[in-house]
């Protein structure tokens, strides 16, 4: 079968057609109502990104020695790495994943499919040979004998970000930052050291440079208009304390078994983690919204009728114990539960951190590490985005305001 | 309160948070992708080319007799139609209530829904005044004193269809015919007839002419490339035999009691009502995919992992009972069950009809008729759109091309 | 040498080079102030386009006969041909070109410096072989063994067209009909006769129709909305005007020697010709607002300071020898010269004429004509856009405006 | 008469129109093919943000103290200086003036056109009141008693900067660092200090920080991909040598006279001045091709034929000196003239220059600097872009290389 066949197959499978009930974004079309595209498009997205860098080292193939040259199943293995490498995001992705202290990572269950033999995607990689479904799983994870296709599948500038980074873009409307993917792609290149060490991803420093930039800055800017939006940021906080009220509570009459079960740690098998999507979830802060429980009622009504949270910013360099205290102090007073009417919310990206999996050809054959090349990485480096915001139910505004004053 | 506060109260109503659960295009996204955007985005697209409808009528306001200019009331009721248009839709939009013949079709819900005293969305429009609710009710419809305002909301060019073309386009990447609402809004005119007749509305024919042209053409490409896809009524037809099937056997246990009602034929009140979304459904027919029915089981699987029925096209002017014997005597012949196995679907849209809701204004004050102006609307309203396909389910492929062959 | 290197090559010589000084739309940046852009960058686009068209039919070469398959030199040819299509261009492209009533047409110079064994295209090209110059000079023409190649190099749908739609929708702005050259190209096929006659260009009925449909909806708007704008026909009616005057003074001294020979059609070499470009005609007009004669003076200031002559737009059936005579009378009376200071101007264009050109294949095989598949070109077909104005000086307006006001 | 028909009286100008005849980018067209824009569409353009400046500034009215409003003739005056600024570029924008050691300035240029009452930008201007055309040429030149306004008109971010860095983006296809123009203008600010001093741009900081940011990119990116190209700066490093030859030898037979009193240092009035423009140089570069001098000849034909010198990248620490002397004892052993053959080709540009024009306002009021804001700024505030090269005539190559290697 060609490299399309395969991934129409694999597409076809119930694991990868369960992605289209999981938001990519989780809740953040709350603040941009464009952004409700699944999971389901940015694995497709990625396969489609991983088969032009395919077509891109072939065309590079010379410049290479064999060994490090993508044959035929190799180059299927890699489109399948790209495909499956979300299979094992939950409800809400990220969201669910972080609200569940001591659950296990989405990337630990991609895993767990991959190497299932009852699962469709096993059995469809298996066709490849025996040792295709762990190769792909390894693959997954960054792990590959050919060093420049693994920093493609799973690096700081990988086809998984690439993907996002442009699909989110379009769905929020937020502009800022495209990535050029074909301009990207036009001045890849593959750097060979003489060394005899393995091949490394490269772009040619005339053209190049300022498309890697993009990308990163892409990157920047999509974490900080969108990713940690304060009204998403809200939302999050908000379901981090429904979970946190569920597992005080106990799984209620109507939460779904598996979900029940994960709130109680038991073990969940694949069948039944594969049977979580966003609509079960949905359907329970629905039922929750008529629970008897008052908090996990308020939280879950906020939630389906978008009453968020507010948020006020905070001084980046404020101690998060010091000033949780003084929230916590508020609420109380106000009346309210601090441990779910409320928090303090801390989120940090370094705009750059340079690693070794992306260097700079000059015209002259120069090879020089991505921050020597360009000033504005240089720049980005040596910043971190970092915010702090107290978050907490809309009533006790007057009251946390007053109270947090000092660290605003 | 300003119209956007008043916008924004609208906006964050149960009903209306409701739509972010009911996607526009139904299951288009198994065709496209990209189409998983929902009734909410669409309904505040639609409020927002409604606002910029009112600013362009308040810049040609001294053109129109004092009757006809909208006060503020009035453009608050013109926003809360756009808004609120399709609070009535169902599960899958337009897919669920086409399945259920008989069924109540979703612009008497909108109604109910509006109307219905105990609904947030009623309190806030009866605060500017008791008619309001009726008013904006009555607008929904078509239906309003003020004709070229009642046009806007629900024409052959209104401010539903002006949003969800470009939407849909933007959502599945389908680019032929964009529409140009900036250039379109700059050439709208409003054409008061000296007999006394109410203002229409009109474009200006130097400028607007193309402009009117590219959203009928981009009417048309989106029935042709993406509503009436082969694939996206595949699965509509799979889904309308899912309901028959559903109809036939009677509510299974894990039916939503709303749903139950709905296949009993049983009222169901507005409340009730509410609780419907695409959740709910995608629930069911996870259900059903273990359903002791095989027909239902099957039809279920097809939709949850994607395996679509197969289409045929059809010559458009067979005759459709003719052809729906042979299908279903082959059908029959196969071993399927000709009922819910297979059908011959229909669809037709005129690319044009004329009306007289707009109108072109000459350089030299000349009014025109739309077909008399455009050569290209006069080409289109002499053709429809008509496309006559068998779907019917994968494996009885072979039975059925040679069954039908000499109606290709 | 590669096709690219001999593309750039061709680039870099003076006759291309000096395409770089002959703007493609003549005196529509008048009009359109972005529509600046040179016949130099529509010749490479041009070439572009070749290249593209060459890549998609090596895709389908398996199923050409071995005589229609496209080798290197013919490729060649084929890129040189679209390269060099348009260097016999004068000033002002069409316009200088249509304002001389038995001036040679562009395209006989286009083969007289293909053909001329001085110029640097033809020694470039005859590289190739001794017989390459006249192959690209015949292909120019419409003219090769290859008949699908023929077509894409001048047809109703050719690489030309493609290349100046999108690039002239670019430069002014106007958006409407764009067309999609990457869906082109992906449902772009090559039909072959089983009666042994030649291949020819079709395209694939389910994906391919509305890429078409766009482009002949494309070329209708930019006619439209651009080629024939009032104030770009008000232009050129000028440059018209300015000719005849100049051709019935006879040359002025300050006349560009090659000019003034093809003003008293006196025979112009190759050499000569090439001569000619925007800034030798931008610099006698410059000349001739000094000029003694006051008519001369009049048309060259209006055209440097662009005060236009005025448009009045008739009813497309007048009989143009009656509104002709009305118009002189009027300017008669008016003081002005009825040779120079108005002119009727009818300007026709077919939105779609049928060939064999471009056929549709059919899902199952069937071959249709256009016209046949298409609803949206059977109402093209129908309909010609058809303009009379009447372009005049501006003072003469009140004057013309009375005198042909039963037209309108 | 309002803004509009101001604006529109001004562009009918022969000082306006002159501006059709000079590219806005120079010779850049022979690396971009696309960058063959002139300096009318930019003048356009910029007048056309200006107003988009005042109409924001309007709607920030209330917020102002009433003398810093823009009362309905500064307005004008504001439009005036947004469409003049250029008025005094000559051929080849600011390729030509930098060719000429000594010449005027464009800005002084610009400032005389301005002043001069025979011009009819200065009759349209004086309509205004007498003190009108001191007004527009002094704000031109970023004085104004409003602060933002002068700002506005010429700052490190106004509305010349926004204009060209969209337009030149469009034009030459380069995407990288798009501005978002209505998102920027939806962002902006005045921050009316409580000292009493002079209101200030400002963003919103929530809102407006990327927008400034992609401002500051774009820029960045614009000059290291287009205005500062190998192969732009190579031509113009030509140009440089071909004045400085003419300035050797003394005007040519064929220099425009105007040209050679400007070659000369003698006098030139605004009438003569205004007669230059790119077709004069043109056809000048086109007459020595064929001149006695081989220097001039030489340069003259590689620009018209587009034979560029060759550049080689140096460290940007190198001394100037030391290389310099180095190029030049190679050229002279080739047997070039090194005064016209080669030059070392340094340029410089600050990605970030920190001034007060421009603050951001936080949501609880707070002002910051832009650099305290933006950790982005912060970065490209450290960094300057340079590029030192050597720049020589193609047949040197070899030898420029060896001798330069060293500087690598």
């Amino acid at each position: 079968v060609t490299q399309d066949a395969f991934v129409l197959r694999l597409l076809d499978t119930p694991e990868v057609q369960r992605l289209r009930r999981i938001r990519a974004l989780g809740p953040a079309s709350l603040a941009f109502p464009g952004a409700e595209h699944s999971r389901f498009a940015h694995a497709l997205g990625a396969a489609h990104v991983m088969s032009r860098y395919l077509g891109r080292v072939a065309e590079l193939a010379q410049e290479l020695p064999p060994c490090e040259r993508i044959d035929e199943v190799t180059a299927k293995i890699a489109l399948a790495a790209a495909l499956l490498h979300d299979l094992g995001h939950g409800p809400y992705s990220h969201t669910f994943e972080e609200a569940l202290i001591g659950a296990r990572a989405h990337e630990t269950w991609t895993s767990k499919i991959v190497l299932h033999p009852d699962t469709a995607v096993h059995r469809i990689v298996a066709e490849l040979g025996s040792h295709a479904p762990k190769a792909v799983e390894r693959l997954i994870r960054g792990e590959h004998p050919i060093l420049h296709l693994a920093r493609a599948v799973s690096g700081t500038f990988d086809v998984d970000r690439c993907d996002y980074l442009l699909r989110d873009s379009y769905q929020t409307g937020v502009r800022y930052g495209l990535l050029d993917l074909d301009w990207l792609f036009a001045s890849l290149r593959l750097h060979v050291p003489r060394s005899g060490e393995p091949a490394r991803l490269a772009v040619d420093g005339e053209k190049g440079l300022t498309a890697v930039e993009g990308f990163f800055l892409a990157r920047l800017y999509m974490y900080r208009q969108v990713y940690l939006h304060k009204a998403v940021r809200a939302a999050e906080c908000m379901i981090y304390a429904l979970v946190r009220r569920l597992c005080a509570l106990g799984p209620r009459p109507c939460t779904h078994p598996v979900m029940a079960k994960i709130l109680r740690r038991e073990a969940v098998s694949v069948d039944e983690y594969l049977l979580l999507d966003d609509s079960i979830f949905d359907g329970e802060i629905s039922a929750y919204t008529c629970d008897a429980d008052p908090i996990l009622r308020e939280l879950a009504t906020g939630l389906r009728e978008r009453r968020l949270f507010k948020t006020m910013a905070l001084r980046p360099d404020v101690d998060l114990e010091t000033v949780g205290d003084a929230l916590r102090t508020a609420l109380r007073q106000g009346g309210y539960d601090p441990e779910f009417m409320g928090s303090i919310d801390r989120v940090e990206t370094a705009a750059f951190v340079e690693d070794d999996a992306l260097c700079v050809l000059g015209a002259n054959g120069r090879v020089q590490p991505l921050l020597a090349a360009s000033p504005v990485l240089r720049g980005l480096s040596r910043e971190r985005y970092v915010q702090v915001r107290a978050v907490f139910t809309a009533s006790a505004r007057p009251l946390v305001e007053d109270a947090l004053r000092e660290w605003t």
